[in-house]
């Protein structure tokens, strides 16, 4: 590819992850950041510097309307960080893809939206290559450390018997939202009681066993999930919360895959304040095994913001559609 | 991909790595063995089946002669293992590219041919091109553990600085082949005689670090590599070789990359008998940093075979020419 000519990004979604997005962007040699979208009313119409506590001005204000922005930018790629939910901004990927813009998108069920969604993602498939653009849903779990990293290391097998991975993060290290998200600080009824309403917890679980199936060729008879508090042992206090013992701590989140009465898939992801010895892990029960430990675990907050902005090149060189992460290029870090 | 119909293999070289090859292709469901090639006279002949020691016979006679394989069996892929060296695997190369055949490589150099031949890797990809074939080049190493590996590590990092990588091996635990490959018993005069004459060693190391540049878009200004003996501190008996304190354990071969005057790639490789702690390991200095240990390491006998044979599908998926790891799909267990 012609690395001296810069990639042209939007970014639409200024949250967390949108704003963190947008910076990098602008410190990164190989892309030009040209609009910025929220619909947010305290974003709208400031400049983008002043959002992102820069000190200085990009002269690039906020909008509203993707349709303009997209129309009068023209970019290679909209990085897409808005919502958790394929049918929430179904909307919105209608929108950039007829604008004729790839996408990549933190959309956690889109990274395998055809699990929940087998007629919306017909429909973004086709409407991707109508208008000749690749759409890709990813981040760094879902996206990465529990479903693509786990599909590659099976690689080196002759035979894979089952698939697992761990990811054991500490969440006092990581974002007020990330806490949130995982009910630091509850009591155990509110969380449950969140969770069964929907607005708590990792999204992306079920499609990250998904990911690993499809990739493997593997016919699953279920995908199940599993979702508990884990409660605080002891008194706990982060830079943004205050936890009780017996209060929730975080979450532990287990996907399992069922092939021929088997296990053959398992996911466990524990997120809470205090977590001893966070780590990621992936191991093959195949020929030979393999047992792989990241130490400390991958950083999520930054990571995921990387394989969105990494994989933009790769999205824009591919074929028309809608995509996988493990129907691209292998991934790796940009200019 | 259509995964009720087989892959129909020819296994082009039966040395170590080709009947290990062969064995597992007849062992899995998504392949069929239809032909066996190889020049030795010994060899020539012989029912595979007799020439792997299964007990029974394959009906498969193994022939030197490849284009009339190629053409009465009409294979979707040759798995190649014969050779190291690009130049001396070119003319048979090219003979299965225009038999109209994908092929995947064990060839070391061929990770990464434009390293050392550029003009001989021009004609490789427009013959493939030309007969709508695809060629890769892999293995565990060169082709994994050490690169490709790395380079997918690099893709949740948004500032990459440094890339290395270790693979210390145990020696002991391998076959007599890579017991031979790495010196172990020689003496240390036997050692720089054989390296400098080219018959010792570990074939890829450059080609690793290149490929790890290419993926990344990092212009090197020099590749450099280090070929040391590992000396015996005492005496250790392997199932196939006797070494003496001070004689030859094994090698510790190094790579190098430098990019502006700094080092930006290291790649350690040590293979000697009675290697303590081995493991592979990847560090990326880079934001997040990123430090991941595979235990005991990855079995390289058996993985450079699973990988060859598992990239298999991909290779034959993907667009027509010579491509690298870096340009394919992840590399996953096919059936």
């Amino acid at each position: 590819m012609d690395t001296t000519k810069k990639i042209k990004v939007v970014q639409l979604g200024l949250g967390s992850i949108g704003t963190s997005c947008a910076k990098v962007v602008l410190n990164k040699n190989g892309f030009e950041l040209v609009g910025a979208v929220d619909v947010a009313e305290d974003k709208v119409g400031t400049d983008l510097g002043d959002l992102l506590g820069l000190n200085r001005k990009l002269n690039l204000e906020v909008s509203a309307d993707v349709q303009k922005v997209l129309a009068e930018t023209e970019p290679d790629v909209v990085l897409h960080t808005t919502q958790s939910f394929v049918d929430v901004v179904f909307p919105q990927l209608e929108t950039i893809i007829a604008s004729g813009t790839n996408v990549v998108s933190s959309t956690e069920e889109l990274l395998f939206p055809q699990l929940k969604y087998p007629e919306l993602t017909r429909q973004l498939d086709t409407l991707a290559k109508k208008y000749e653009v690749t759409v890709l849903g990813t981040g760094v779990n879902p996206g990465f450390v529990m479903d693509t990293l786990a599909i590659t290391m099976t690689s080196v097998c002759t035979n894979v018997r089952k698939v697992t991975a761990e990811r054991y993060v500490d969440a006092s290290k990581r974002q007020l939202s990330l806490q949130k998200k995982v009910g630091t600080g509850l009591t155990v009824e509110e969380f449950h009681n969140l969770i069964n309403a929907g607005k708590l917890g990792h999204i992306g679980m079920k499609e990250s066993v998904a990911l690993i199936a499809y990739a493997l060729h593997w016919e699953l008879d279920t995908i199940e999930e599993s979702i508990d508090p884990v409660v605080a042992e002891e008194d706990f206090i982060t830079p943004y919360l205050k936890v009780k013992k017996g209060q929730v701590a975080g979450i532990k989140n287990v996907g399992h895959g069922w092939k021929d009465g088997q296990e053959v898939i398992a996911l466990d992801l524990r997120m809470y304040v205090g977590a001893q010895n966070p780590h990621d892990a992936i191991t093959i029960e195949g020929d030979p095994p393999v047992h792989l430990i990241i130490k400390d675990g991958i950083f999520g907050d930054l990571a995921a913001v990387a394989m969105l902005i990494n994989v933009a090149p790769i999205v824009i060189a591919a074929e028309p559609g809608l995509k996988t992460m493990a129907d691209l290029p292998i991934p790796r870090a940009f200019l």
